[in-house]
C-alpha cells in the first residue's frame, strides 16, 4: 500500500512486519515469499475502506516495517528474533499486524503480546486447529503446534480462544476434542456453514474479551480462493465471507494480527496474495478504529 | 462457436467484435488476447442454451466480424476506429456483441450505440464503477472513467443505469457517492449477496427501460471464478450467480452487449476464458430471443 | 495414502485402482496423470474422517492396487483389460475404488460390477449426462456415451438411476430429455441450487436401492474448484456442497466407485488433485462404514 | 500465418494440414492442441525468409486446409482417414506440411506419399528412432513403432533414411543397432556435436535421392527449448542448430514434411510453438523454393 | 540490489530508472511489469562483479530513481515524460540506467541523452531492427520505430551505430537493407554465430566511438533464456554470449543504457528477469568502471 | 526408474536415497520436493544407458530406499539423521546416491562417506563455491557453507577438491579466492567455456584420486536447461555439457554422489526434474561400471 518503509517508531501507531519464515512447515514450504507478495498485491489497494468507513493510512500513522530477520535453519532462533523485534515495536506503543510465513511464527509473535497486555483471547482463522503436542517426530515446535504451546504458557485465556473453519481429516478421533478439552471453541466449517456467518460472528463476539488477538491462516479460505498456501484443505469459506467474518470483529479489543501460511509459488494469478492483501487491509482498518 | 468469419453484413441478425485494446489499463495488461481466447474456449459450446431454451446460431444469424483495428499507443485513434466500424455494423441492422479488451473501449461502443437507438438503459456488471473524472494525471480517457465520460455526454440516461457488484476499497469516501448523485442505482456486491439473485433481477428490469446495453466486466466474479482479469477484486460473484443474473435480463430491450477486461497471461487452465466464452452465449441467446 | 501398493487380494476389503486412460476425450486429454495425481495428493490426508467418524485404513483392510494396463490407441482393447481386472478384484471379494482416466472407463466398470452384483442403481455426479448415442462421427465408445451403453446392456436399472449437477450447453434441446426417457432421473444444477443440497441427498436416498454404483465426474464442481479436467463447464458445485453430497450416501448399498476427469496439466497448485484425494477418501470411508 | 482456410484445392501448390491426434503416445499427451497452437504462434511470423531469400506465401500458393478428422479412441480408423484425406491433396497436386499430433500419424503420411512419389528417402530429426516392432503390450501401431512399420511396408528406401539427433536411455543396447542394422543411417546427437551441423547437413545430403520426406519430431530440441512435448530428452539441439540443420534440406528433392509432437499444456511462453512455427516456416520456405 | 529508492541526485553517480509502460507494443503486452520484476530479482545478486573486478555499488553512489510517470493511453505524453524527467538526472550529472517498458522508450531517452552528449554512437542487442518507419497503421511511434525516428533527428550517428542479432522473418526482403541503407552496422545473428564472440566485440569496439550508448531487447536472447518478452524470435543468443558481449563494451566512453521488453507474464520460474538483473548489473559495473 | 522401495540392504550394491529438506536455503525454498519429482520424471528412462554402454539396474542390484526422515525446523536434527543413516546403508556395504534438497545436506553426507573411506577427493559442479564461512548472521549450517566445513574438518582433501563451473556476482573480491587459498582447485563458467569440456575433464582426472565424492548443484546448469532451483545463476552449462562432464569421471575411485537443489514449484514442464533423474543416471550407471 506503498507505505514509507521505515525502523523509525516515533509516533507510529499501526507497524507491518513481515516475518518470511518457512522452515516450520509439513508439507509445501514457500511461505518465506508471502510477505513481499502480499505487499506487492497490497498496490491494487485503494485507500477507503467501505465496509468499514474509514481511510486507515490517513485516521492514523502506518508505517511498513519491513522484515524481521529470520534464521531459516534453526525455528528456536528465529522466534527469539520475531518475540524480540516484535516486543520492541509493542513497547514503542504501536500495535503490529505481522505477515506470515508459515504458523508456527504465531507462538512468539503471541509471547511479545501477551508481555504486553496479558494473557489473550484469541480469534482463530484456520482449516487445522494447530493445537498438536509434538511433530516431526516429538518436536515441540512447528506450524503444527503453536497454539498448544501458547496454551500451556497461559499466553491464551482458554475461554476467550475461538477457532472458525477448522475441517478435513485428522491424525485420530480426538484432534478436535483436544482443542476443546483445553477449553477452546472450535467452530467447525460444516458448524460455521449451518450456523451461517452472522451467527458465527455473534458466538466470536461473546466469547472474545479484554485484549484480543486475531490470527488468520489463509487456508481457512478454499483451495480454490486461496491455491497458494501449504496445505490447503477443500471445503472452506469463500473470500466474500471471510471478509464479513474479519469486518465482523469490529469493536473487539484488537490489540494484534497476523496473517499466515501464504505461499506464492503455488499460487497462479496472485489470487492469493490478492485475497491477503485485502484482509490486511481489514486488519489495518480493525487498528484504525480502535484507535480513533 | 465456429461462426463463419466474415464482414459481409447483408442479413446478419448478431455479429461478434473483438477489440484487443489494453492500453486504457491502470494494473494489468493482457486484455489484448481477450477476444482470441474467448473465441478459442468458444469451442467448447454446443449450440443449444437449456436455460434460455434456444439455439442462437439455428434462430438467427450469426457471423465473427473478427477485429476492430486497434492502435495501442493512442486511445483517440482506438476509439474512433471502434465507434467507426461498430457504428457501420449497427447501421446495417446487426445487433453487436463486442469481446474486449479493456473497460475503456465501452465509451466509444456507447457513442455508436446511443447514435442508433437514443440515450440507453445500461446494466453494468462490475467491481468497479468506472465513473472516474480522470486517471493517469488527468487524462480523460481510460478503463477507469468510461461511464463517467459517457453519463456527460448523456449517451446513458442515468435514471435507467444500474450498476451491480460494486465492491472493494476505492480512493475515497465519495467513489460510490459519485455514481448515485449522478443518478445511477449502484448495488453493491454486499448488498446483491444481502438481497440474493432474484431480488436483484427485480431491481434492475424495474429500472432498464427502453433500449438498454449491457456491459459486464468479468471482474464482477470472484478472482477465484476469473483470475484472468486485469483487476481483480475478491469478495465477487461465483459463476453461477452471474449466469443467473445475466440470464434475468431476458425480456428487457437489450440493444447490445459488452464483455470485458478478460486478461489470458492471468488466466490458468482458461477459466476464465470458459467463464466469458459461457457469458458471451448468453448473451447471443438473449439477442436471439429479442428478434425471434 | 501411503497404502501398500500390493497385487495380492487374500483379505483386501478395498482396492483402489488406477486407470490411467485418456484416449476417450472430446477435448482436452491428460487425465492419463489423474491416477498419479490423486495418489500424490493423498499424502495430504490423515487418516480420520470426522464427518463420518471412521478411520477407513484402520476400520478395514485397504491396498492401492496400482494400475490397470492400459493401451491407448485402442479403446476396445483398454476396456477389456479394464473389466477383466477389475472383475477379478470383485471376484475376490473386495470393494473397487477406480480413479481415472476419462469417463468412458465407466462402461467396463459398470460391466464388471453388475456382473457380480446384477443390474445396477448408480448415483451420477456430472456436468455431462454422458448419454449420447455416439460421438466422434458414429462411434460408440468415447468418454461421451458410457451411460447409453449401460442402459442398453441393462447394467444399469434405469429407475435407480440418477445424475446430478447437469448443466451448459447442449447438442440440441432434447439432449437432457433423452435421458429423462430412458428413466433416469436428471437433476440438472440449477434445480439442485434451488432445491438445496439436503433434498437432492433426500432425492437421491429415495431413488437408489439395492446395490448401487457411484460415479464422480470432477467436473460436477465448478471450475473455479476443478480447473483441471478435460471438459470444464462453469455454473458447478463448490467443493463444500459436493463434499456433503458424497457424504450424503452413507447408508446407501454403495458397491462401487469411480471418480473421473482430473486432467493434471490443466490443474494448478494441485487444487483439482487435492479435491479429488478428498473426495476419493469419502468414498473410501463410505466402503469401510458398510463393511464394518 | 493468416492463410485463408480452405478445402477448395485447385491451383493450391502448399496445404498446411493439422492432425490433432495423440492417442499413439506413452507419456503426456496434449499434442492434440499442437495444430491449433503452431497456427496461433505463426501469427508472430513475418512474410519473408532472410535465411532463404523467399517470401513463400507470395512465391506460391499456400492454403491452411484445416484439420483432419481423427478419432482419439481408434487409431486405425484416424490413420485411415489422415492417409485418405492427404492422399487426395496430393492427387490434386499441391505438397503438404503436416503439423502433428503425435509421431504415429507419420506413418499414414508415408503412405500417402509413397503411393503418390514411390519409396521415399527420409530425413528425420529426433531424440528417439521410432523404430520399435511393438509398444503397449505387443501393438503395432504407435508413437515408437512407425518408421518399422514403413520400413516394413516398404515406404522408405533404407539407404535414403537418415537420422538425426537421436540420443537418451533405450530399453537395451540394440535399439539404435536395430535401425541400423535395417540400413538406416543414425546421426546421434553425440555424433551430430562431435561432427558439427555443417558436416551433419552434407551427410545428410549424401543420402537424402530422389524424392525425399522430412519428419521432424520437436524433441529433437532440448527440453530448454521445447518443454512441450510428450517425451522431452535432455541434452538436445538448441534452436539455432536445429533451424541451421532444416535450413541445410535446400536443393534436396523435397515431397512432404511433417512436424509432430508439440504439447502446448507443457509448453510455457508458447516457446515450443513459437519453434515449432517458425520451422514449420522453413518447410514452407523450401517447399516454395522447390516450386519456383 | 537493495539500493537506496530516492529522487534526491546530489552526488548520485548513477540512477536507475523504471519505465513500466508498454502501449508501444505490438505482440503481447505485459513489459509494464519489467521494472518491478527485474528489481526484485536483483535481490539474487551479490555486489562483487568477479569478470569486471569491481563492487559498483560500492565503488560508486549509485540510487534507485523509482519509476517515471506513465500514461498507458498516450504515447507522446509518455515520451515527454520520459525525455523530460531522464533529462533532469543527466543535468544532474548522473548517469542512467533505463529498465523498460517496450522498445519505443529509446527514443524519447535517446533525445535525452542526446541533447546532453551530442550525436551518439549506439551499441544495439536486439532480434529487430526496430527500424521500420511506421507502424500500427501509419503510426510513427511505437516499439518497431525508435531507432529509424533517432536517426532522421540525428540523435544517432548512423556511422557508430551497430546492432547485433537480429534475426527471424521479416516484413520483406529490404527491412534489414534499410536499416544498413541508412548506414548502420547490422550483424546477423547468422553472423555473430559464424564469427564468434570476440570478433563481434571487436567490430562493435572499432565502430562505437565518443559517448556511445547500449540498448539491449532481451529478445536478443534465444527464448529457451529468455521466454518472457513480448515478441520472441528463436535462434537467438545464449545467456552465456549475452554476458560476454556485454562485458565486451568495457573501455567504450558509454553514457547510458536502457534494457527493454522484459514481460514477466511470460516468465516462468523467474529466469528472463534474473538474466535481466544479472545484465544491467554488467551496466552498472561498466558504468562505474568509467567514473572511476 | 520402478525400483523396488525397500530398507533391506542385504545384498544391495547401490541405494537411492531422498533428504526432502530446504530449510538450509537462503532464497526459494521448495527443494523438500525435490527427491519426490526427480523419482517421478525417471520413469521416462529407460535401463540401457548408451553413451556408457551399461544397463545399471541389471549389472548391480539397486534399490530406492526412500527417504531420510528430516527435521525442517532444525538443522541439526537433520545432519544427524542424514549422517546416521546413510553410514548404515555404507556399512552394510552399499553405494549410495542421494537426491536432496538444497546443497546443506552435503555435510553430514560427507562426514558419513569420511567415516567410511577416508578424506575424500571431491569433484563438485555448482556455480556457487558454498565454501562460506557463515551464513544468516553467524551460523555455520547452511546451503552456503558445507564445504567450508568439510574442509575443517578435514573430510576432504583439499588437494583432491575440484569446482566446476563457478560463476555470478559474490559477495566480494575474495569469495572464490577463498577457496583457492584452501587448496581446491576452482575452474569458474568462464574458464570452463574457454577450455572446452574435454580439458575440464582432464583436470578433473588429474586432480581426483582414492576415493571420491561427486556433488552437483543442478544450477551448474544455466537456468534455461534448470529453472527450478533455489538461486539460479544464469551463463552456465547446457544439459549436453553437463551430462558430458558426469561420463567424463567414469573410470575414477568414485565412492558416493549428491544431486542438490531441485527446486519443483520452480520448475515448468517438469524439465529440471527430467534433467536432474538424466544425471541421477549416469551417476547410478557410474556406479555400476565401478562395481562389475
Amino acid at each position: 500500500m506503498r507505505r514509507p518503509v521505515t525502523r523509525e517508531l516515533a509516533g507510529v501507531e499501526v507497524a507491518v512486519v513481515g516475518v518470511p519464515y518457512d522452515s516450520g512447515t509439513s508439507y509445501r514450504s514457500g511461505t518465506r515469499f508471502g510477505p513481499r507478495k502480499i505487499r506487492e498485491a497490497s498496490l491494487l489497494l485503494w485507500g477507503y475502506n467501505n465496509a468499514l468507513g474509514i481511510e486507515p493510512t490517513k485516521a492514523i500513522n502506518v508505517v511498513d516495517y519491513g522484515d524481521v530477520d529470520v534464521i531459516p535453519p534453526s525455528i528456536t532462533d528465529t522466534m527469539q528474533n520475531i518475540e524480540a523485534e516484535v516486543g520492541a515495536i509493542l513497547e514503542a506503543g504501536a500495535s503490529v499486524i505481522t505477515l506470515g510465513g508459515d504458523h508456527s511464527i504465531s507462538l512468539p509473535l503471541l509471547r511479545a503480546h501477551a508481555k504486553r497486555f496479558g494473557p489473550l483471547s484469541v480469534v482463530h482463522f484456520d482449516s487445522h486447529p494447530d493445537t498438536w503436542d509434538t511433530e516431526f517426530g516429538g518436536r515441540k515446535y512447528s506450524h503444527g503446534t503453536p497454539f498448544r504451546r501458547a496454551l500451556e504458557e497461559k499466553l491464551i485465556k482458554p475461554e476467550g480462544y475461538v477457532q472458525v473453519g477448522i475441517r478435513g481429516s485428522t491424525s485420530g478421533p480426538t484432534d478436535w476434542q483436544d482443542a476443546r478439552d483445553m477449553g477452546v471453541r472450535v467452530i467447525t466449517m460444516d458448524e460455521a456453514a449451518q450456523m451461517g456467518v452472522p451467527a458465527v460472528i455473534n458466538t466470536v463476539r461473546e466469547l472474545a474479551n479484554g485484549p484480543t488477538y486475531v490470527s488468520l491462516d489463509i487456508d481457512a479460505a478454499d483451495p480454490a480462493f486461496a491455491p497458494g498456501t501449504g496445505t490447503p484443505e477443500v471445503g472452506g469459506f469463500t473470500s466474500h465471507q471471510l471478509l464479513q467474518l474479519v469486518r465482523g470483529l469490529n469493536g473487539l479489543d484488537l490489540v494484534g494480527f497476523d496473517l499466515v501460511e501464504v505461499s506464492p509459488p503455488y499460487d497462479h494469478g496472485d489470487i492469493t496474495a490478492i485475497l491477503a492483501a485485502n484482509l490486511a487491509f481489514e486488519f489495518l482498518s480493525l487498528a484504525a478504529l480502535k484507535r480513533i
